[in-house]
């Protein structure tokens, strides 16, 4: 099959070369020109990926054009704040002579001003083309390296489509399952974000494994809650979307959302570690758009709530972590 | 209230100096003769809690009968394994005069033999007085530093004991939520330290946060299924004693059937393991009990499977971690 992976950052670069080493014909897109001369002439992603050589076959674009006269299945590896612009762009290259299939988003995050979710973005721009988000606990470098995971494609296509890209993704290493439920698998990768600045605000207060996990308890259930009235099905968030990639984020040292936490929660000015990072914690920019999801349609979210007023508001962590476990004692 | 605490684990002694600062008659009864003097010279339990000392109003005993008279709660904080013997020694001793009102378990794994639970056990030797259990998330030593932490109480006991006992054990750092669900509760424990095991040997065969978090969500899906068909409800398991902790047992480098499945999973020989560990790894002989269990009930439990037989019939860790992912391609 041939694959178009738009952006390289980490993930994408990590599918992308997933995907070469299955034997397709896979082309990754950097969004600039500097990075796609880097990335051809290292063959490596020094920034984002360092110490993984690009199989032979991975093909370096620029122009979308051409990689899109031959793409049979788009991958949109961006930050969520940038999908419609590069869904966009995916629109603007697209010919009459597209071969196009199926748009996946790697994105987990909700568009700020409109809280759509990625995939809802993409069916916005790309009205005519069947999309899809691929999600589930994968942490990039290990899935570069060919260390076992699954994860989840979630889309509303053919069967028979979705079919056969699962089995073109899937490999010894790589599992992919199919879901129906697009609003479930998005919202659990877009919350599981949030909920992991949660997890690393306790750790940066040293407040110790109990309290991260009774938090993060509430957290399963406030995800679950808040799915199920945004139109999702509540068995989605037990799965890989949801809790496989909760207890991944919260677990692992690399996950960003709860490195960003952890400094939060360690008394470091929220200004400063955004100046300093060179890249993005979906987390941040998507806890305001939930907030305001949330908000607008009346459901409660105490976690979120905590999070956005300790990011926006300048509440202090431990107070809001405080507010959170001082609650009226009940049958749980 | 008064409060006795029968075994100076770390477990039982973090409960017990929590319930002592709370201005609880707290008497902490270890097994050991010279284990109750070395307690009481040194006030600490320097073997399984060193650096905590114990409260000045935190008795220590070793005659069960005098305890008993005035105890009203008992809890009893020993290995699965001991917990019928020391059930029996408490009903030896209570007397004519006992205030005795609730009988509490604190321990996580089946009975070897009887496959039966924690809860179980306790009301056979003792089928006059209620049972119940306390459970969660709740890592000894966090406990007894006063660090915040959240765990329930599950007991088919009259409301308003239970409402009593609930407001004297919980205070600002400790909540404990209140379950009828003794079974469901019981099992998320000593199913989480089988599933930590499992974790464990992902992390000794290095095989990354990915599948970690895939095979996790895997024993949620399992734990729930399982649990259903013993007679549990459902919702249990999402909660503190399923989910909770599990995320903290198989997340905290301080569980010992984590640290244990990790020694597993790096090669080193069980026999080995065991014969050098001073503590008791529940889920050791816990996964001995349940897959006997399941069996017999004819329940499907591939990850529970696949540890008992990677530690009792020679099964190489490496070899089963791959039968659980090679699994046909389904909707997850």
């Amino acid at each position: 099959m041939n694959f178009a992976v738009i952006g390289a950052g980490a993930w994408g670069t990590a599918m992308a070369i997933h995907l070469a080493k299955m034997q397709h014909t896979v082309t990754l897109v950097p969004r600039r020109f500097e990075q796609a001369l880097a990335l051809s002439s290292a063959r490596e992603n020094a920034d984002y990926l360092p110490g993984v050589p690009l199989p032979p076959s991975l093909q370096i674009g620029h122009e979308l054009v051409p990689v899109l006269m031959e793409a049979e299945v788009v991958l949109l590896a961006c930050p969520a704040q940038a999908l419609r612009e590069t869904a966009t762009r995916v629109k603007d290259a697209l010919t009459l002579a597209t071969q196009l299939k199926l748009v996946v988003s790697l994105a987990k995050g909700l568009e700020l001003e409109t809280h759509l979710r990625p995939a809802e973005v993409i069916a916005q721009v790309l009205p005519d083309v069947p999309v899809g988000s691929l999600t589930g606990p994968t942490n990039a470098a290990e899935v570069a390296q060919g260390l076992p995971a699954a994860m989840v494609l979630a889309a509303n296509a053919p069967a028979d489509l979705l079919e056969a890209v699962q089995v073109e993704i899937s490999g010894a290493s790589l599992r992919v399952y199919l879901s129906h439920d697009v609003a479930g698998a998005e919202f659990g990768g877009c919350l599981k974000n949030i909920y992991a600045i949660a997890a690393g605000i306790c750790d940066g207060l040293k407040l110790g494994d109990n309290t991260s996990a009774a938090m993060l308890t509430r957290a399963l259930a406030e995800m679950v809650r808040v799915g199920e009235a945004l139109g999702a099905q509540r068995d989605t968030f037990y799965g890989l979307s949801g809790f496989g990639d909760l207890i991944a984020t919260c677990h692992g040292e690399w996950s960003r959302n709860r490195q960003f936490g952890e400094q939060v929660g360690a008394g470091a000015s929220i200004e400063e570690i955004m100046a300093n990072r060179k890249t993005v914690v979906e987390g941040y920019k998507t806890a305001a758009s939930f907030y305001g999801l949330c908000r607008d349609r009346g459901i409660e979210a105490p976690i979120l709530a905590e999070v956005y007023q300790t990011l926006y508001e300048g509440k202090a962590p431990a107070q809001a972590l405080r507010d959170l476990m001082l609650r009226e004692l009940k049958r749980e």
